[in-house]
C-alpha cells in the first residue's frame, strides 16, 4: 500500500534500463515518495533488473501504475510538470525544482492531483510529451556539463519535494543528547583557570593582566561547551597543578 | 587547471570503488565544482575505473589532490563540514545542505577556505574523522529509508552550492524565444471570434449573450498566448467560416 501522504506521482516515460527504474524508486523513497507510474518501459514489465536495483524500495515497483501511453498515465492529473535539461521551443513556464515543488505542494493542498514526468535515459522527453505538460522543471546545472541521469533528476526533484513539505531545520546546534554547560559552569571554569594561571604567573606584565583576562574569558564564552567539556577542562588544569606540585 | 570560481573543496575520505569516485566527479562538475581531494583511496590512485566513469569530468580526477590522511587533506582549510547520515554522539552543529552551503558561501566571501568531507561508501565517516570537522551536514532523508550513496550525497551538496551562488530564477515564463501576444492582439482575436460566433448564433439566448461574452473574453485573457498562438486561433476561425461557406 502506498503511504497516505499527499504527494505528486512521478511518471517515468518510456524508461530504457530496468536498473534505472530501480534507482529511481530508491531515489523517490529516500525522500518519502512512493507513487511511481511507468509508461511503456522498453524492456517490459515486471523487470528483474529493476527489482534487484530497487532493494529496499521494491514496494514502489510492485505498486507502480503501468500505462501504455503518456495520455493514459496522467489522465487523472490536474497539473503535470515535465523535467527537461534544455527548455526547448515550446512555450511553457519553466520552474526551478524548488519553485516547482513549492507550487506542487500548494496545488495539492488545494486538492489538485500533480504529476512530474521524467524522460527516457538517452534523449529525455520528446516535444510531443512536453506538449502535454502544464509547466517545465529545469535543474540549474553547469551549462558546460549538463549530464544528469534519470536517477539523479528524480533524486533532486524528490529532495526538493521533501524540503517543501517537511520542516527541515536549517541548523540544529541543540542536539538532543548534548548537555550544554550553563553560563555559571563556564564562569566557574574561567575563575578556576584564572586563579591557577595567576598562581603560575601567566598574566604578565601586571598592567596587561586585566585585558588578558578579558580575552581569556571571551574565548571560553564563545565556545559551545558541554558540561562534559567543562569537567574535562577542570580536570586538565587540576592535573597540571598536581604535576607541578609533584615536581616541587 | 581548476576553474577560478571560489568554491569549497570536496574531500572524498577513503573512497572504496573507483566508479564511485568517478561518479562523484561527474556530480560535482554538473554543478560547476572542480576541486576534489582524495584521502587514501582503497584501490590506489590513479584508478582506471574512476577515469572511465568520470567521462566528461575526468579533468577533476587529473587535478585531484591526493592525501595520505585526512589531516593532510584539510590542513589549509579554515572551516570543514562532515557529511553524515546520522549525526552521532559528537556535539557539533548540524546543518541542512542548504544552510551549510549558504554558510560556506558566506565564509568564502570573507576569504576563508572551506571543505566538505564525504565518507567511504560502506560506513561513512568515522567519529575520528568527524571530530576534525567544524560542523556537520545531514541530508533530510526519509527516516524509514536513508540510503544515499556517495555520488548522491555529493550531487545534493553540489546542487545546494550552485543554488546558493548562482541566480537561479524560480520561474521563467518570459522565455527568450517566445513572442507574447499583446493585449491588443488578444482583444482583436476575441473580437474576431465574437463576431463570427454571433453570426453562427452561438450566443444564445440573447439575454445570456453579454455574460457569455464576458466568460469567453476572460478565458482568452487568462491564457498566456504567443503571437503565433493568436495567428493560429485566427486561422482556425477563418477556416471554420470557409468550410461553412463551401457547404452553403
Amino acid at each position: 500500500m502506498p503511504s497516505d501522504t499527499p504527494q505528486p506521482a512521478f511518471v517515468l516515460v518510456r524508461p530504457q534500463m530496468g536498473e534505472n527504474v530501480g534507482a529511481a524508486a530508491r531515489a523517490m523513497w529516500n525522500f518519502g515518495l512512493d507513487r511511481m507510474r511507468i509508461v511503456a518501459p522498453r524492456d517490459g514489465w515486471p523487470n528483474p533488473k529493476a527489482v534487484a536495483m530497487a532493494s529496499g524500495a521494491g514496494r514502489l515497483l510492485d505498486e507502480a501504475r503501468l500505462a501504455e501511453d503518456l495520455a493514459g498515465a496522467i489522465e487523472d492529473c490536474d497539473f503535470v510538470f515535465a523535467t527537461t535539461a534544455r527548455p526547448r521551443e515550446l512555450t511553457k513556464p519553466v520552474y526551478s525544482p524548488e519553485a516547482a515543488m513549492k507550487l506542487a505542494a500548494e496545488k495539492m493542498a488545494a486538492g489538485e492531483k500533480v504529476a512530474v514526468m521524467f524522460g527516457p535515459e538517452r534523449a529525455g522527453l520528446e516535444n510531443e510529451d512536453i506538449a502535454r505538460a502544464n509547466a517545465i522543471i529545469s535543474v540549474p546545472v553547469n551549462p558546460e556539463f549538463a549530464s544528469l541521469n534519470l536517477g539523479q533528476c528524480v533524486l533532486l526533484t524528490a529532495y526538493e519535494w521533501r524540503r517543501q513539505v517537511t520542516d527541515v531545520a536549517p541548523v540544529v546546534t541543540d542536539l538532543g543528547k548534548s548537555d550544554w554547560a550553563s553560563h555559571a559552569d563556564v564562569d566557574t571554569l574561567v575563575n578556576h583557570y584564572e586563579d591557577r594561571l595567576d598562581d603560575a604567573g601567566f598574566f604578565f606584565p601586571p598592567d596587561k593582566a586585566p585585558s588578558m583576562k578579558t580575552v581569556f574569558r571571551n574565548m571560553f564564552s564563545r565556545m559551545p561547551l558541554t558540561r562534559a567539556d567543562v569537567q574535562m577542562l577542570h580536570g586538565i588544569m587540576r592535573q597540571m597543578v598536581r604535576w607541578k606540585e609533584k615536581r616541587d
